[in-house]
């Protein structure tokens, strides 16, 4: 590995600079993405292992991140899992036999990522040639709580009402379709490493949407068992979006880094997540429309805030937003490197 | 005031039972509320005080709550202000000319509420005339910065690009419409008082959006001084979503009452928030659709980590949703009334 400074920090060992990566790095505000986008669907590109490889390398030449993270969607393992999955026009995902009774839950299939996900393998096969080792690859799943609050939606959510309804009024067939998803999240991750991911992300996009209780009863068991499930190892970065209010209890599902978004200190959550493990963040992705003075600003407060200290990723609290001028992109992964570089 | 339970728990005094009441407790769910709604827009509804009045007592008739919250919208004083205000079909608020620079920021008007919110204020003395004294009436306005990231969207928004882009790319310009914004905000409230609201609630609806550093810096000094300008001995209720993460820094813009989400456990909620301050909320709006006795569960865990404390009001974490079964919401007051009774 030429550039092992991020596999480095995720273990808390020292490191000449902080490394950096963006969560959605390949994506629509970049134009050499956009072209072939143009020319495919969404889930065309994550099918076609040849564009998911190109996809997934752009940002690494372009922005000099120092990891590379596969091009996929959480919802991957939708189709071995029996579940339909479109992607409608401006309106994201739509599942067209969503979850909600004991049939459905027993009707789910636990994937088999060589059969099910080839494509993805397969362009993990292919980065990982490519990359020749360039920067690690990291390879990444929904956690279970966000691929159950799907499936059970039909897609995306403002309140949850049928996640919630299971939860609080069948929560046997919760636990029931939990267990069932964790399996798959174990297997979907295992396979990514096996076929080269170097360390791998769990995204609980929706986890927010919960209090501590609910999360701590309904979510954290399953969490916790998918990370334990990930071979011995692999770093594991355990990333959720809105649950900053209690951190003390996500950090408990695991995660040799935890991924935090920007409504927290970096500080303040490192002291909570505790020290003996890494953190991943946590700059407010907006700061990239700029100026550049003030996102450099920003960028210096959260180096600050991790004060040196081992096993700091820096990220954004959430992924790129379409729109987000890429030079702008390029200056922050430059700015981390500079305002971080310890003296020899 | 027949029933003072609310205003009491506000001053955090005595009070033989934990006073609840439901934000949007007027609207969708009720089929008496739809009724009126089929004939008339949702603005039209707003501007016209006997419809106003009506829809506000509708809840207070059919919930036995332990106030009224007047029925309106947190944008009215936006026509004002001078910005065209229209509510698009299923899509919310749409607002034709966002402010976003500095010639739209100085002709933003600060309203004189007697003339251009004159329904309103004619709405609640009619309401207070229906009432006469059965339970106190709530008066509420939009938090200074989710009134300034609607005129600068233009309407909801997912990511605040404009709002944060104002904010940190011409601060100096972020000050001065936030402090125009915290004028009206002042004479809004003031006006509703002088109306005859015993009780204000600010909303800050979009605040979480925010980091704890950004909302210390471009929205605290606002809400503090929105809420410091609040005639006197009115108990002053400061309520925001999402930012649970920084409770320590919402509790310092003041408020009698600080009214927290789901997110938190209440407990904890009040530990940060301080004992000397009254708390509100806060069920998951979601519980409300059942089953009954998982309600009555999460109702019973919220009162328990209250303890009996003066100052608790009972409320939701957000509004009712649209569907929610009004039986429920029925049953839901009823338990807070009993589950929380003292004994004699």
């Amino acid at each position: 590995m030429k550039n092992d400074v991020f596999l480095k920090a995720c273990r808390r060992e020292p490191v000449p600079y902080t490394p950096v990566w963006l969560m959605r790095q390949a994506g629509r505000y970049m134009k050499e993405y956009m072209d072939i986008r143009a020319k495919h669907s969404f889930l065309d590109m994550c099918r076609t292992p040849e564009i998911a490889c190109e996809v997934t390398l752009q940002p690494v030449r372009r922005l000099n991140v120092d990891a590379a993270i596969i091009f996929a969607d959480i919802l991957l393992p939708l189709e071995g899992m029996g579940i339909e999955l479109e992607f409608a026009k401006n309106e994201g995902p739509v599942i067209n036999n969503p979850i909600r009774g004991a049939a459905d839950i027993d009707a789910v299939r636990v994937i088999e990522p060589e059969n099910d996900v080839w494509y993805l393998l397969e362009a993990i096969r292919m980065v990982k040639k490519e990359l020749s080792g360039a920067v690690p690859l990291i390879g990444f799943s929904g956690a279970p709580f966000t691929l159950a609050s799907y499936i059970i939606e039909g897609g995306g959510s403002k309140n949850y009402i049928h996640t919630k309804g299971l939860m609080y009024g069948e929560p046997r067939l919760w636990h029931r379709l939990m267990e069932k998803i964790t399996e798959i999240t174990r297997r979907y991750l295992n396979a990514q490493i096996e076929a080269g991911a170097e360390a791998v992300q769990i995204f609980d996009s929706w986890a927010g949407c919960l209090g501590p209780d609910d999360y701590r009863e309904f979510v954290l068991p399953y969490t916790k068992k998918a990370i334990e499930g990930v071979k011995k190892g692999v770093p594991v970065i355990n990333f959720s979006t809105n649950t900053g209010t209690y951190l003390d209890i996500v950090k408990e599902a695991g995660g040799d880094v935890v991924g935090v978004d920007w409504r927290v200190r970096l500080d303040k959550a490192w002291q909570i997540i505790g020290h003996d493990k890494a953190i991943q963040g946590n700059l407010d992705p907006v700061a990239l429309f700029g100026p550049l003075g003030e996102m450099e600003k920003r960028t210096k407060a959260i180096l600050d805030m991790a004060g040196g200290r081992l096993g700091h990723i820096f990220n954004l609290g959430h992924g790129i937003i379409v729109g987000t001028p890429v030079e702008n992109v390029k200056a922050l992964v430059d700015m981390v490197h500079t305002l971080s570089a310890r003296g020899s």
